[in-house]
């Protein structure tokens, strides 16, 4: 007979506490002790370690003795676990998480969009491409066994770029393009941060018009809608890049500007102190930082820009409420959004409590095609994680409900219709969720089974149903009985 | 005004050219030689080196220069690539995957099987609990920021028995579980060797009988069927591996069974005379590579096996025939299956013409749930790889047809009625997919783009067609048009 190996590492601990444990004459050597440990860990026997009850030790022995065989146990039972910050979905989650990818799908090729899908595994120097973000410190990236430099996707935006870039002279444009699939990033482990989580991408490619950056924060607020959030839990914080910059620059100089709009992009996540801190830290004298805080918290009517680039930029701001729902909307100077590479509208979205992180966040990058080596061509997109969205929507009773019951369950009443039990499931298969008994068992078992797992009907099947062709079904929810032709279900 | 970054990396040897341009004193430092080298990486800028125009070089320095400005030119054209062995989906390509995962998800569902998913990155020592195989030196490692020592799943056999074992007390048995997903195997890389790939895979824990075994065997056939295949395709290999062992083991002494296994394994990969030889190098004699060849070549009626172990397995290979459609069976002695952990049923399902790899393979699998720390669990499950399958349907004409065109495109007539139209759009797209004008392109360019995308309607919409509340529609294919109500196409 095959032997089936094994590979079990022991912790170096329990390595050195079978080690004493050998010097004290429990074991002959150490590798009977590992074999002794293995056979524990391999077998699930929980017995006492024989040895152990070896006569003459001394007291304190016998008490560290005993301790190692907790460890033991301790070790028997660990199971293997799932990577800090990865997600098991099981049935229940899963059936949800796919209710609401359908929704965001449907909606997505509602707008007229198409699906994609991109390789998890990518060239480093494309996703180090929009360089100095924090995103780059966070690649997860691959041992390496050729020249190749390869890395998990850490967003979709590179690699959706790429292919773009790869078809660009062949496809009309605008194209419109979304996925839903999992980006990775390394985050040190600590609780809520999750290393691998689903986002829904969606990105216009060839289109500098207001109508363009309109279409998509309209998709995202339909498919919002569409799982039954309202303005009354979610809204649509807008900016636009040029605006700001503008505004900022009629303040502080050009070289400063980076470090002004990442201070910016900290304001909620801060105290005020700390925030007027990160301003000084930049030698901003205190009347600047004065003065860019008015401008942070203006009305879009008080504004009064002189700079082209701020007349540009307010101007795109107010020609794009025209293609919105202003009820989702607001717009919020202070919105700039931590990336540099945004170059005109820029929204994100969160719950109207602000209880969570933001659902989605995106805007126009009329730069990022050249930034990844495609000819110049406008660009706008958003993400959406799922994480937040799954709080939001739990949050406001809107889960989907998960829908894992099968149609019915055949329980076969004796043993020699069993056969011909299969061949009815096969029929009733082609339209129903069918299931049946696996495990040759007793009548009572197998509804048991069934009402476990949520059957809606329990069809009964035994010689006489067969000689009659007739069955009796039982629906599990009202308990009522009928008996009918076979046929009938199937027709 | 923000500088876009860009992180350009120029190979060695064009380094080493530019060095030599400095030389020659056609850039005053290698800096300048660089700066001007990422300029036209960065703006596509194609003209002639300027310095290069400098008189008085002499022709062999000329005729060098002149092939730098050449790599030169051909670096700038470089566009990033996928990773070798990736794929990028398309719309198109993307439409037809999601169709048939659609497919194999519904029969999956009409089965009784609920979906899961379990995390692309998996603790290293689970993906290598299953010790001594293929796959073991496969895996793509990540590269280590913290203890813990991480990797991609290779396969879901590991993660999903993970799962099961951790509910493994709470969850009513038998579980039927599937997933549709990529796994990620690193192969040197070459013509057809993906590195990720698409696998539908399918398990269930808790049921030693061989309607189990039935019951994954006819999901297989089912869902290839539903795709249009039928026996004239595809068939599926069905052994035994109790069977195949205990005949073994009446000829082959126990030390020698794994080896004997592998090889038979390479039955179809290798000549026959390779075959002979590798039988040889175990140090088996030429009579026993006879008696093995017979038992291999035997068929299922004329075996007259001696242990209680090849009866056992002939018996469940019988019996397993009741619950099948036998005329998609092929009972095939050869079948083993590379790995050693199959305990029972094996079974591969190729093309009828044996052309492709196999299109799936599963089995029994007892010890399974027990090897990766469980208790002790009957398991049976099948992988069925999206490539292969793809290939078989596109060789039978069978692959399902893209889906990606719209219901209606809007074409916007006059400037003054495009929010209008906006509205509109939006209106009909709680029911009908449809694009609109993003670009602000004139009627004529409009139509030109709603040919390229293949919309099946376009609807005019124009000052007249708001004032009377009525639209014109036509039917690309056709050629056909209708006016009619806005607010018909919605009711």
């Amino acid at each position: 007979m095959v032997m089936l190996t094994k590979q079990i590492r022991l912790t170096k601990d329990l390595l050195n506490e079978l080690q004493m444990l050998v010097e004290w004459g429990l074991y002959p050597n150490i590798s009977e002790a590992v074999r002794d440990a293995v056979r524990r860990l391999v077998t699930g026997n929980e017995a006492p370690i024989k040895q152990l009850q070896s006569p003459g030790l001394d007291k304190n022995k016998e008490v560290k003795a005993q301790e190692v065989k907790e460890n033991l146990n301790k070790e028997l039972k660990k199971q293997f676990q799932k990577p800090k910050g990865t997600e098991d979905f099981f049935p229940e989650e899963m059936s949800i998480k796919n209710k609401v990818f359908d929704v965001l799908r449907k909606n997505a090729l509602l707008y007229g969009f198409t699906e994609v899908d991109s390789p998890v595994i990518e060239d480093l120097n494309l996703l180090k491409a929009k360089q100095g973000e924090e995103i780059v410190g966070q690649i997860f990236t691959i041992e390496q066994k050729s020249e190749e430099e390869l890395a998990l996707r850490a967003e979709f935006t590179p690699s959706l770029a790429r292919m773009f870039i790869s078809e660009q002279k062949a496809i009309p444009k605008p194209v419109k393009w979304f996925c839903i699939n999992k980006v990775f990033r390394y985050e040190r482990p600590q609780a809520g941060r999750a290393r691998e989580f689903f986002q829904f991408n969606v990105e216009i490619y060839g289109s500098n018009k207001s109508e363009a950056d309109a279409e998509i924060i309209n998709l995202a607020i339909s498919s919002l809608k569409d799982l039954g959030l309202t303005e009354k839990d979610f809204f649509v914080k807008i900016n636009n890049r040029k605006l700001i910059q503008g505004l900022l620059l009629e303040i502080v100089d050009e070289k400063l500007f980076d470090g002004v709009m990442r201070v910016i992009d900290k304001k909620n996540k801060i105290t005020e102190q700390e925030w007027d801190s990160e301003f000084e830290k930049l030698g901003l004298e205190r009347t600047k930082i004065e003065q860019i805080k008015r401008v942070l918290n203006s009305d879009i009517d008080s504004l009064n820009p002189k700079s082209e680039m701020a007349k540009n930029g307010l101007q795109e701001l107010k020609g794009i409420m025209n293609f919105l729902d202003k009820k989702f909307i607001k717009i919020d100077i202070s919105t700039v959004r931590g990336l540099a590479y945004y170059t005109g509208i820029v929204f994100e979205i969160y719950d109207t409590k602000q209880k969570f992180r933001s659902i989605a966040g995106g805007g126009r990058y009329d730069n990022m095609i050249e930034l990844f080596r495609g000819e110049a061509t406008a660009a706008t997109g958003f993400g959406m994680g799922y994480s937040t969205l799954r709080l939001l929507l739990n949050d406001r009773k809107l889960l989907p409900e998960s829908e894992l019951s099968v149609d019915y369950y055949i329980a076969i009443v004796t043993d020699d219709v069993r056969e011909k039990a299969f061949e009815i499931a096969a029929k009733l298969r082609k339209r129903y969720k069918v299931d049946i008994d696996l495990n040759k068992r007793n009548l009572r078992n197998q509804l048991d089974y069934a009402v476990k797992i949520k059957a809606k009907n329990v069809i009964f099947i035994g010689p006489d149903e067969i000689k009659q062709n007739r069955i009796k079904i039982k629906n599990l929810e009202s308990g009522k009985e009928e008996t009918t032709n076979i046929d009938t279900i199937l027709s």
